[in-house]
């Protein structure tokens, strides 16, 4: 694959404030006249969208992580090859609001199937495609679930996780952070939103 | 996991005569008092079904055979957890309409994924568990599809398949009963109802 534009994801912990950043990402690069496709997952394709609908539910969702991450791991292969791989290969930028690294984080840490098993089934679909960059949105697991509380709404299946299972992920964050400082960067999202917001566009302007 | 019963799977292309046959071979367990789980792939759990849908579709379907494949196994992994290795370990048999070998057969011959990238998903979600025997339904493609075509409802995306496809997804059958004879009994199913059915019945009772 011929790539031109850049491949970021964002990541964190529910409450993180992943989608609150998003949309002033998006226009910094616009404003640069960058094509960029914006993107999340689960979701970003019809049948990612079916996928995160099964996987937020607390009814419908599988049994077994083992189901659960290959159901991600379809949603993810579809929306790879429908729209990631041709948005880079067109020479768009593209940012999206958790990717590979969040089956690490929740599947493999948080709910204990292990970073080796996730990352047997990344090699097995994504052999040459990881992000160029990981932004980590870090915050404490306390204020992550505050924030999540304080939404008011209903929670979704990954939000009643507790306060252990969000730790190893954030933890997990955290590692790779400090094992590929090149590829990830933290990013503290404790602070006042403006803070974030500017630490935020800082690193995206050092990438155009 | 400690097991009694035997886990059996019937394969073989659209139109050899599967589901015909099922519930003889589950009345005859049946009548044998042998405790009994009779289900299909996909399927065979609430999400199995769901994912069956998707799959049959021709307007919801993958875009491509690594979504496929990945959603199948996600299913399977459900039918797995939920269905088949309780029954097992609880002294059932299991008849399974489809299993492992149909991804085999299908995505990796048929669709021409590659038999050795679906066995590293298997080994994955199943290091442990293959069917104890595979009984193959075997008719020429020109049969099966008369079949098909005879039933006259419209066609799901699997059955709209061309001969090429068939040839491949019968002859990985034929290979496997070669190369594992113990472990698949294959079944001339272009003969009339009554013989195949007659065949299908010794099979089994020999195995009681």
């Amino acid at each position: 694959m011929s790539r031109k534009g850049m491949f970021i994801s964002l990541e964190g912990i529910e409450g993180a404030g992943k989608s609150t950043h998003m949309p002033a990402l998006v226009d910094l690069l616009e404003s640069h006249k960058i094509p960029c496709l914006a993107t999340r997952e689960p979701g970003g394709t019809e049948l990612g969208e079916r996928v995160r609908e099964v996987l937020l539910s607390k009814t419908q969702a599988p049994a077994s992580v083992e189901a659960e991450l290959l159901l991600i791991f379809a949603a993810r292969a579809e929306h790879v090859h429908t729209r990631i791989k041709p948005a880079l290969e067109a020479g768009s930028w593209v940012l999206t609001d958790r990717f590979l690294d969040a089956s690490f984080a929740y599947q493999g840490a948080g709910q204990g199937l292990g970073v080796d098993r996730v990352e047997q089934l990344a090699q097995w679909l994504l052999p040459d495609l990881r992000p160029d960059l990981v932004i980590v949105l870090d915050t404490s697991v306390e204020t992550a679930l505050e924030r999540v509380q304080r939404r008011g709404q209903k929670k979704d299946r990954y939000e009643e996780n507790d306060l252990e299972f969000f730790t190893r992920a954030r933890q997990y964050y955290l590692d790779q952070a400090i094992s590929q400082p090149d590829r990830y960067r933290v990013v503290d999202a404790e602070r006042p939103v403006d803070e974030v917001h500017s630490e935020l566009l800082e690193i995206l302007r050092g990438l155009i």
